[in-house]
Parts: structure tokens; C-alpha cells; sequence
């Protein structure tokens, strides 16, 4: 029994900052799934910074979405038909095939998650919480006693990064954009304290909530947040960087840190990182993070777009940071 | 007997590039040693590229020189009169009080060293010979096959580097200032191809020698070339910021790398580092380098400049790139 799906696909490639109008929401047909395949139908879909790069024709760690065909991403979704041995009908699953309201996807292609952390999948426990956790303990190789600084801090990944820091037992410093978030970043995930950089002077802001400095800065930002970090970091300080979001939008190459000979002066380490690269890291991850989860050491702020006619509105807001936690799109 | 010696001072701070103006040239008594204390007379001091720093009045990872006051550095010299059990008239000995023909010196402030490497001591076998070393095995954690490239090649210790390499079996791309320089690095040397910044386009030169990209970058001189370095990395690359030799006379910090998002996708490790701090691996350093030296594995080339009076001019020619090779004085 086919069924109509609609999906986004890139209509055009954005210059600058992506617009409606790179988009396009169409119907189509959904084959019915063959020998070793499952149907999906999508709850939740994920938008994340990264698709960005994507959406640019050139050549990058992943390769450029093509036009006119749907976008992809992480999604999760119900199993509604299934020639897959390890798969049923009622099956939770999480995936790559997401701005669609189905997929036809091969069983391998998915992972069976609990249904009751289904959108969990697509933030905390999966690629934006895979990203903090080793963004952190591996990438800036915490040590007793960092101090730490993270950017994007009510965002997927730098609200998780900050809290497994401070279940840790570290002093962590956010960067938040507007009052709202700063409060949330301060009273809700329980950082120790937290700037606004909208209200700009970063180096001001940090020297005064960071008076000892910082050791630990994870950048989701770049920009001014990284030279800032660098002015303001001790001896022997670790920067991973995780991604540039100031920059993604940007179409001429800004100008990097000004301060690279403190790099040298300080001993500091700037590593750069793409979570699939940790993929070793998964089940210490799950394991360890589905528990804080759980035990409700961890708090998850999600902020939902309903119904995918709104998923490239969610991007565009993701992108602007209008999102607090991990954005989603839930698709009905 | 009292001895007449001559000795540099900083009598100004420079703003931008020295000039003469900024040292005096006094005539000192140089007192008795008191016990356990030695007199020296230096045969060579140093000039180097990390002494523009200590000319300003700025707190870093060594203090500042002190005004009217000789300045400091790395010298080599003949026990000339003892009271330390250890020292006799006559011992080389290598210690920090250059910028000076007679010292008088703790003797535990001074290293006996074979005479016949003496002014090794304050290059290859020195401090910019565990730089060289610890950089480019430690930092930038030289792996096999790695292709790598040094700036500053036809200096002290980019030359040491590359030549390590080398030695290693590894493919080695040089940067020096102008085509003397250039022939140096290749055809004394041995590195397989060398760019001249001085003609520019960095990033188009070094497409040319190193088609396949590079590993590791052994950065000297920050700038156009750590940019340039960073826009060639392969997946993976690693960097040890020794020396920003490019930004040393700025009185406005410049603008740093503009490809900083190029350092997330490649994961690239940018790591700055002080060779103080790898005091621990100085055993190895001399017995590997020394070795190599004895053997003729290693090529040493000096700039020798006669007569502490022309102290400042060797100094100002290193901050030029006018040396080939370590940068010396030569004491009569």
C-alpha cells in the first residue's frame, strides 16, 4: 500500500544566510519496501548547524546535499511495515533519512532505540550529545581542577558538554545569546555562571566571571567566543573546536584569533574534531549519559517546530539561535 | 684581579622593530668570584628571535629584560677563575649571562661541554636544537609517512627540524627568504623542495611542491604561513606554533588565520609550545643529536658576526631573516 510522504529538498544553494527559497516541500510516492527493508514513518526530525556546510557545493568531511533531491539528517520514527529479520512493526528506530515524513530505508540503516527516549536520540543520547561527551573528556582531555568554559551553552551540544563538566565536579562558565538564555544556562542547567555575548566585550564579560581564568574552552561558535577564550585561558589550556556557527553564514573567510603568539606564550592546544571520528566512543557514551538521563542528573530542553512544512523555518532559527536545547521538527 | 668587560644594555624599549637606538654599550668592572661562584669569558653568545619579547614590558612566559641593566641570553665561554669544586680554568662551559664578554656565575648556573662543539651549544645542541626536536617528535607528533613542512627553514631551528625529518624518511617542504636561502635548505640541507615566501602566494607554492598536501606544519614565523599551512593540511594534521617570528615587531595584533573552520573539518591540532617546558626529553636530544652531528648526518651552518659591539646588528639581521643558519657573536 504506497503512501504519500512529503519531503524538503535543496531547491537552491543559499549565498550567505540560507532563505525559504533554498527550499522546496513536495509530495511523493513511497515505494513499498523491498527484500531487507523497512518503512518508517518519522516522528521527530533533527536541524543542526552542520547542515549548513552542507547545503554549500563543495567538497567538505561530508559530502554537499544535492538539489532537487530531500535533504538528510538524523530523524527517528515508528516501523510501519517491515521484510527486515530484526525489525517489527511498532519498532522505534533512529536513522539518517530525516526532512521526509517516511523513509524506505535498509534494516541496517537503522538503530531500534526505546520509544520513551525516541527524541532523546536525536540530541542527548545521540549525535549532539556523542559530540559533547567526546568534544570534552577526549578532545580537551578534562583534568581535575579545568576550569571551563563552553559557548553555545543552551544549544544540543554545549548544554550537555557543560553539565557532564559540572557533574564532574568543575567550575563551568557559559556563553548564551539574551538574557532568557543566560538565565536558563545559570538556573536550569546549573552552570556556575554565564555571559550574554549579545551584549558584547566578551574579554570584560569572561575576565569578570572567570577571574582565575579558564582551562577547558569548547568552542560551537568560533569567532570572536575563540579569541576571547584564548586571551582569557592559563597555561596549558585545551580549546576543542567543535564548530563555528558565527561563521557558517559567512561568504567572505573572516579574520582568524588575533592572538595566535599566546597560543605559543601559554602553551595552548586548538584541536578541531568531527564526532564520527569517535564513533568508538558510542557505547561508554550511551552508557554513561543514557544513566544521567535517567537518574534526571542531566537536564533536556528540546524546542519544537511542528509539522514539516516548518522544518526549514526551524533551521533558519537554529541558525540564528533561536533555539534553546536541541531543535526539533516533529513531524505529524 | 679585577677584569674591564663590555656589555650590552637595554636602554629603551623598542615600538615596533628595534633599532640601534634602543641598546648602549658600557664598560663594567667585572668583580672577584665569591665562593663556589666561577669567572667566564664568553667566546659566543646568542641572538635569538624570542628576545624581541623580553624587550617589552609585558608579563609572559619569561620576564621582561630590566632597563639599564645588561641584557640576558644564552652564551659560551672559557673558565677563566674558579671557586666551585666542580669547574677549572680552562672548562667550556655554555650558561644564560651573553650580551657580556666576562661573567661571573654560580657555578651551578653553568654546564661544562666539550670545547670542540662549544658554539654548537647555543644552537644545534642548544636550546634551538631541543626546540627542533621536541617540536617536531612531541608536539607535532611525528608519525610515518607524515609529509612535512617547516617555515623559517634556513634558520636555526627550522634547519634541525627539516633535517630530523629527514633523517627519519619523511618527505620535507621548506619556507626560507629568498633563492640564497631556498638553494641552502634543498641542496645543503636536503629537504626535497623549499618555497621563497618573498615571492608570495604561499598557498599556490605550496600546491606546487607538496601536490598531495602535508601533515605537519613546524610553524616559526606565524602569519601568511600558518594560513597557507592550514588551507594544505591533509585530514588529521598536526602543528607545533614554536615562534610567530612574522608578528614579533607588531604594535597592532594582526589578524589570525582566516581558515579556522578549516581546522575543524580536517581536525587539525594547533599546538603552541615553550621549549622550557621539555626539559625532560633534553637526554635524549643530546644523544641523539649529538650523534648525528659527530657522524655528518646533520648539516650546521652559522652566521657569525665579531665583537659584542655589533650585538644589536646580529640581532636586528635575525628579526630580518639576514642569518643562514644559528645566529651568533663571536667574543674576541
Amino acid at each position: 500500500m504506497p503512501h504519500t510522504s512529503r519531503e524538503i529538498q535543496l531547491a537552491s544553494r543559499p549565498v550567505g544566510e540560507p532563505t525559504p527559497e533554498n527550499f522546496r516541500l513536495i509530495e511523493v510516492e513511497v515505494p513499498d519496501p523491498g527484500p531487507g527493508e523497512v518503512l518508517v514513518r518519522n516522528t521527530f526530525m533533527s536541524v543542526d548547524p552542520y547542515m549548513r556546510g552542507r547545503m554549500n557545493d563543495v567538497k567538505s568531511y561530508v559530502p554537499p546535499f544535492a538539489l532537487d533531491e530531500p535533504m538528510q539528517g538524523g530523524a527517528v520514527g515508528e516501523v510501519v511495515a517491515s521484510n527486515d529479520d530484526e525489525l517489527a512493526v511498532g519498532d522505534t528506530v533512529v536513522h539518517m533519512s530525516g526532512w521526509r515524513e517516511y523513509a524506505v530505508l535498509h534494516g541496517k540503516a537503522c538503530k531500534k532505540i526505546p520509544a520513551d527516549l525516541a527524541s532523546a536520540y536525536l540530541g542527548v543520547l545521540g549525535m549532539p550529545g556523542l559530540t559533547a561527551y567526546v568534544g570534552l573528556l577526549d578532545v580537551a582531555e578534562l583534568r581535575d581542577d579545568d576550569i571551563v568554559f563552553v559557548s553555545g551553552a543552551a544549544g544540543a551540544v554545549g548544554s550537555l558538554a557543560g553539565q557532564i563538566a559540572k557533574l564532574r565536579g568543575h567550575t563551568v562558565i557559559g556563553s548564551a545569546g539574551g538574557p532568557e538564555k543566560v538565565a536558563h544556562v545559570v538556573d536550569d542547567l546549573g552552570f556556575d555562571a554565564a555571559i550574554d555575548y549579545r551584549r558584547g566585550d566578551l574579554p570584560g564579560q569572561l575576565r569578570d566571571v572567570a577571574p582565575k581564568g579558564i582551562d577547558v574552552y569548547f568552542d560551537n561558535v568560533g569567532g570572536d567566543h575563540l579569541e576571547a577564550a584564548i586571551g582569557h585561558m592559563r597555561p596549558h589550556g585545551r580549546i576543542a573546536l567543535c564548530g563555528l556557527i558565527s561563521m557558517y553564514n559567512a561568504t567572505e573567510l573572516p579574520p582568524g584569533p588575533n592572538n595566535m603568539m599566546q597560543v605559543v606564550g601559554r602553551r595552548i592546544t586548538i584541536r578541531g574534531f568531527i564526532v564520527t571520528d569517535h564513533a568508538a566512543r558510542a557505547a561508554d557514551f550511551e552508557r554513561d549519559v543514557s544513566a544521567w538521563v535517567r537518574n534526571g542528573d542531566i537536564v533536556v530542553r528540546e524546542t519544537v517546530v511542528e509539522g514539516i512544512e516548518r522544518a526549514p523555518e526551524a533551521f533558519l532559527g537554529l541558525l540564528r539561535g533561536a533555539n534553546t536545547g536541541k531543535m526539533l521538527v516533529r513531524l505529524s
